[in-house]
């Protein structure tokens, strides 16, 4: 153990290095021996996070020696002593993992500040800027490493502004910070119980400390749940000589896109404070200029100019755009960080489609470089251009989409909310780490201060909300939950909608339209189907979903819900009385009124799918769900049935059962009424002999729903093929049809060797399935299924992500024993984890034929699917 | 194909080719070997049975002619002539399957009269006779080879017997018999469509043929599905010349058993008739009497003492008690037939351990003799001897055990009321073959007619149902749908109830009360004990329940289900404070409440159990079925919670759920609100250090249910741990105890891996388990479960018998899966399949540690189990 490196400095690193470095300290090692401006520093590695973690919180052998001599080094090479009351050296302390978690681990700056080195620094700079930093570190220091509210510094600062009678931190002298400094001790000593380290090698221990431990902090903890990041990674520590964006006029502070993140446009984008240090921009408390206005700074425009050429060579070195930060001492830029650049869902699509343009990717890169995910940002509900609408302020138009809800100031109220089914819009002036759980329960963020790379922004291009940052007409008021601007006053509760696009807010819910492909993404997309092995194609029950699936890509429908038909207009009658019937006689009769008006259904979808196969599941739902429910409805279908209202209740009650899902549904009723499935097969060929017949080529597959044993799979395919040949010899033609089953019991899965013999393809239902294996109702699990995910026991809504442990191995298990049977079985999956991501992926390993997904989510079943066959891409998150 | 051999004579085969002679044609083999005296024959094997089925109802190549040259054999060795005019052969044709189904098959008699052969018989015994055995070929063959109906021929006998003034068939003289054939000839031509062959060899191809028909017909089918058979055995043929009871007082048939098959005692029991066919016996048309009355007819009484010689040397032979049929022809003993005899679970434990203490067989073979169901007879309940019972009529007690139920006068009907839930007893003159499926769906046989051989008494006792026959006292009216005896009418509907043991019926219902254990099947049970290998606890929730499982034979409870105690008395309303208050500290408070009570009831429970474990669930149900749904009780809750009925009924209605079988329910329960785990934990605890004080030896077993993922489980863990560890330090001292889960999800066995690192054993709950695994609610298939069964879409009903290939997988898996982790983890199942043969031994072959029954069907399991350790058993049924 004593062995191990646990320090390894930059110029000892490399890119290639994520997992050991972190993703921050792997880049800081390339650049600097890329030659890059970047202040000496070293890291400390997640080997040593993670040994830390399971030595129960003691730092492993040799660790603290390695530090120190490490330290020993930067004083040697930059000729300052760590404490030292003349030229003292101070560094940063700053976590940095595998995956990039902006926002979500703890900074500490000015380390080795003490009595004695801030008087040094004075000396070496001026008082005011060396005090300014002393009472930052310890401010920071308080929050970060002792676990302090910020509220007490806020007010001391806020106190002293006030007695000093100026409005801004930069206007207090150094004898006001003094005093500052002399007060943040003071509330550290009362509240930590003791005093703020005067030891710099004490504070550096500690800050140390404190980043491992922030490794299992809850904001932590949560982003890594919704990003699907192992929670065994650990993280590094970097530690780096200070350099400083606020010694005066001639230093700035930055962060920089190497393209525009939202829209994708190839122009450096950023953000930049004069006399700030770096929290200042990424915090949103001061309101930063656009990076371009860096060139009309004299002092620094220089800085500039070599930043954009640094930017265009780290782009070009790491083949993606990147996010800087960087920071401007006495005219002199030094590079703080670069890492790839989150951005929104149409940037990422655009800067892919351009990379290859540029020669610098491939289309195979291209399609593993956009989140499945962030499709459905491109492909989500913009505002219709003519709704009415009342803009009641603007802001900047962060992370685009458009989105209402009701008004909420509070992230855990935010949370509680989205749990109980409200769609909330999370409103704060600015937003912290703090909030993230919020963000991501609110349907959209907006916030009144901070600008494009603001906490807010960032977090929510990254999460794929719609977001509005810089509202500064807002007020926001906690106490009185309620915002204001101009008269307009919206209380905690009432809708409002935003545009993440044009950064319009306005009044009630304004309506929204569905989108369409963009080019960029249409082209993007013709790349996935050129890589992807995976079929895909869309759950569909109208002709006019099918026309959509098949523009979004679909080629085929995996899952046509016949039952969904039934609801509409007279046709809901026609099903009553058949499920009311008394006799045999009645049921015929009343099916021979339903047969005509699938037939056509049936005819439209094979139209819109013609040459595609089309999915058709016979009649899944409990009877009882047609069954009118309400005393005028009942009154109705007795009226119209021409019998008594108390025999209709009967009726009705008679058909009630205690657990539907579990009950007389699925093949269950065409196994005991037969002639069920014999009407909708005799629609399905009615409407295939027709549209063959007009020279559209059909492929229906009739999939038989909730099979357990082969028997009744056996029975169904009866009355089907009985039917088919029927309608061939009336019609003197054939057309090719098949017949299978909806594997969604486990009992199916267990048995599906001898279910195979009778199919001719499997489709996974795994909704069902997932309610099954998991003895879960999705209608009853809302009540408590979130505080399962939220305490992490289980990983996610498995209703949402394939339960690969569970429901998965049953897919695997069902797929194995069916293609034992019947080798070239084919096997897709119709729930909807068809279009999941991470389940689309687990489809391609299973090798399956194809999924199903809802039309929307067809494009992001396609991109999936792509990366999946492209292989693990590795990315920088 | 052709080189096959499908045809052996008697004399060729032996008793251990019963799979390819069936059970009759191996004992006939047997008997012929040993030199008893049977009359010759010959076997056409199963092989050609299944061959024919094979080939799609077509005689396999050289069947025939084979079949020819054993008739010219038999013709060469009797000196006699198949369909001559003078001295003709005459034969039977019998169907013979591997196991015995009696009444199932059809049997042919006097196969080779004409009416040219019916001359020569005439001849050669009288022309009465003759023409007797000629009608009676016509009709039998009539009914078994065309199909028709019996109806016809009865009405023609009546008439002639009406013409003829006579009361009797064997009043008929020979011209009237004559007639008779004429008509019946008749019957045939107009209902069949073709004359009766007169062609002996057509004859006997055609009887052939109806026996291998006969294999798949409905009532041999729902024999096989009754028993558990399976379907492809096939059915041997068995020819055999004809000998005659008929032909004169010197004559008789009877059938007889070497023991009691009602009580087990050892003393040849039997029937006979003068002057008779065995058909007759055993259809109860006659009143036939009991053997012991052959010794005072001269004419027999030679034949009745060399009966009794063989039938000890047959029982000594086959080594258990016989079923035989024989026939007495001018005074000469012929054996027709030996079986295994069939015995009501009394007779069966008592023969079983007689044959010990005879030494003719051992302990471990006297445990295979018994089915473990028949057991259920003799823990059936009895008739309370101080109920007041009102007895109308008396009959046979043909098959013990007492029952009561709605007259039904219908096997179609009894089936029919019984699949709505109703509990029938069937009412018949008599039963036949077709009568079967409605014997098994009713409680209990009664008929008017019979003796204790007849139909009705040799099925009852098969299927262990109560049954009385022969109660001449009583007219079925099948017309007005009432049974009539001395001034008494019971219409269909109303009730009686039956005692089985006494022939007593009686009007209403009568109670009945809990049997005991009788020392023979005390000592049978001991005797499991030594062999079996798997342990068998009781399912039990209160300490009575806890005593009787022990006195049992139970070695702990396998589930004690503690929310059947929330339901008593006060608890009630405890529990509902609990479920509907509003704050944490309600909550807290209302459970303090049920700890005492709880606490109480498991002290009880461990003193039962001394010495063995308990395993305890925790709550389980969805909370909504501790709460009221009557107003009035809606109001007194009301009223004690001190709330309004509003606000009551929104919480009630907030609890309800969709599917409560999948909703909030079992561990989700305690993980949401752990303080129930809690005070569950503390009553167990408080209980168990209470009993331990005491000087009662206690090993407390928590289990945890529905439990889906090792998070859930380790939570409920920690709640349990950190109680105990409580209870032990401020009593200062520890009980042993352990927590495990109770696996009954398809998710909990496909992840057993992981449960099994925080679990101490595994109890697969087999009813929840099935429900999920088939997506099936157990509440809801009432409606259509029964129809699958029918159908032979499922082989049984789920919820009695284990499904192997789907549940029982599943069982496997976790098991496995379990042990990989945990490879001493201790195994056992608590559904309600613990206490059925076929699924104990499925968990036998699993090597489960233990299984868990409902008290009164430990016997059962305790017996199943020894079975299974012993072997699969291989005996003649």
């Amino acid at each position: 153990m004593s062995d191990s490196k646990w320090v390894y400095l930059f110029n000892e690193g490399s890119a290639d290095q994520r997992n050991l470095l972190g993703g921050k300290g792997a880049n800081l090692a390339e650049m600097t021996n890329a030659g890059l401006p970047v202040p000496p520093g070293f890291t400390i590695t997640t080997d040593a996070c993670n040994t830390y973690i399971e030595l129960d919180r003691a730092y492993p052998d040799g660790l603290w020696e390695q530090t120190e001599a490490a330290m020993s080094k930067l004083e040697a090479e930059l000729g300052r002593s760590f404490g030292a009351s003349e030229t003292p050296l101070l560094v940063s302390v700053r976590s940095g993992a595998r995956f990039s978690m902006p926002g979500m681990m703890d900074t500490i700056l000015n380390l080795g500040l003490t009595d004695e080195s801030v008087e040094g620094l004075a000396r070496e700079a001026d008082p005011r800027f060396a005090y300014d930093c002393y009472r930052r570190l310890i401010h920071m220091f308080a929050h970060v490493v002792l676990g302090l509210d910020d509220e007490a510094f806020e007010d001391v600062l806020d106190n002293h502004k006030r007695k000093a009678r100026v409005n801004n931190d930069y206007e207090l002298t150094a004898e006001h910070l003094q005093s500052v400094v002399r007060d943040y001790k003071q509330i550290v000593l009362d509240q930590a119980g003791e005093p703020f380290p005067n030891d710099p090698r004490e504070q550096l221990n500690k800050a140390i400390t404190a980043v491992f431990d922030s490794w299992n902090n809850r904001r932590a903890t949560d982003y890594r749940n919704h990003h699907g990041i192992p929670h065994n990674l650990g993280t590094a520590v970097n530690i780096q000589t200070m350099v400083y964006g606020n010694m005066g006029d001639d230093c700035a502070t930055g962060v920089a896109f190497t393209r525009n993140p939202s829209t994708g446009e190839k122009k450096i984008f950023g953000e930049f404070l004069t006399n700030a240090q770096g929290e200042d921009v990424v915090a949103g408390v001061r309101d930063p200029q656009p990076i371009a206005g860096m060139s009309e700074v004299p002092s620094i425009a220089t800085a500039y100019e070599q930043l954009q050429g640094i930017a265009d060579r780290l782009e070009e070195h790491y083949r993606d755009m990147q996010d800087l930060e960087f920071t401007v001492q006495n005219g002199q830029l030094y590079m703080l960080q670069t890492r790839t650049g989150k951005r929104t869902g149409a940037a990422a699509v655009k800067i892919a489609i351009d990379m290859v343009d540029e020669g610098l990717i491939d289309q195979t890169e291209a399609v593993q470089r956009v989140e499945p995910d962030q499709l459905d940002q491109l492909l989500h509900p913009r505002i219709d251009a003519d709704a009415e609408k009342n803009v009641f302020a603007t802001g900047l138009p962060a992370s685009p989409g458009a989105a209402s809800g009701k008004v909420v100031f509070d992230a855990d109220e935010a949370k509680e909310m989205a749990d109980d089914g409200e769609v909330v819009i999370l409103v704060r002036m600015e937003t912290s780490p703090d909030d993230f759980h919020g963000m991501l329960a609110a349907q959209a963020v907006l916030t009144g201060r901070g600008g494009m790379t603001s906490h807010a922004a960032v977090v929510a291009r990254g999460v794929g909300k719609p977001c509005v940052v810089g509202a500064t007409s807002l007020t926001v008021d906690y106490e009185k939950q309620e915002l204001r601007t101009g008269g307009v006053t919206v209380r905690k509760g009432e809708y409002i909608t935003l545009d993440g696009a044009s950064g319009e807010i306005m009044l009630g819910r304004v309506p929204t339209i569905e989108p369409e492909m963009s080019d960029d993404l249409s082209r993007l997309l013709s790349w996935t189907d050129q890589i992807r092995t995976l079929g895909v194609r869309a759950n569909a029950d109208t002709p006019d979903d099918a026309i959509k699936a098949r523009e979004l890509g679909a080629e085929g429908i995996g899952l046509c819900r016949t039952e969904h038909m039934f609801f509409a207009g007279e046709r809901i009658w026609a099903m009553r009385e058949m499920i009311v019937a008394s006799t045999q006689e009645e049921r015929i009769a009343a099916l021979r009124k339903l047969e005509p008006m699938q037939r056509e259904d049936f005819a439209g979808i094979f139209r819109a799918m013609d040459g595609y196969p089309v999915t058709i599941r016979t009649l899944d739902p409990p009877l009882h769900e047609f069954l009118p429910n309400t005393p005028e409805g009942i009154a109705e279908l007795a009226g119209d049935m021409n019998i008594s209202e108390k025999d209709l209740v009967t009726k009705i009650t008679a058909l009630e059962e205690s657990n539907p899902m579990l009950g007389h549904r699925g093949c269950r009723l065409g196994v005991t009424d037969p002639e069920i499935t014999e009407m909708q097969a005799r629609a399905i060929f009615g409407a295939a002999m027709d549209c063959a017949r007009e020279g559209i080529t059909v492929h229906p597959e009739i999939m038989i729903p909730l099979v357990s044993d082969v028997r009744e799979l056996r029975r169904q395919r009866e009355v089907v093929d009985r039917v088919a040949e029927l309608f061939f010899s009336e019609n003197e033609f054939r057309v090719t049809y098949s017949v299978g089953t909806m594997i969604e019991l486990p009992r199916a899965c267990l048995t599906a060797d001898e279910i195979a013999a009778e199919a001719d393809f499997f489709s996974f239902g795994t909704n069902d399935l997932t309610q099954t294996t998991y003895g879960l109702s999705r209608d009853d699990a809302a009540r408590f299924l979130h505080i399962y995910v939220d305490k992490a026991i289980y990983d996610d809504d498995p209703f949402q992500v394939l339960d690969q442990k569970g429901v998965g191995r049953l897919v695997e298990i069902g797929t194995d024993l069916g293609r034992k049977t019947k080798p070239d079985l084919k096997v897709g999956i119709c729930g909807e984890h068809g279009g999941e991501p991470s389940s689309v992926a687990f489809c391609h390993n299973l090798k399956l034929d194809y999924v199903s997904a809802s039309p929307f989510r067809v494009p992001i079943a396609r991109l999936a699917a792509a990366q999946a066959a492209a292989g693990e891409h590795e990315r920088d998150r």
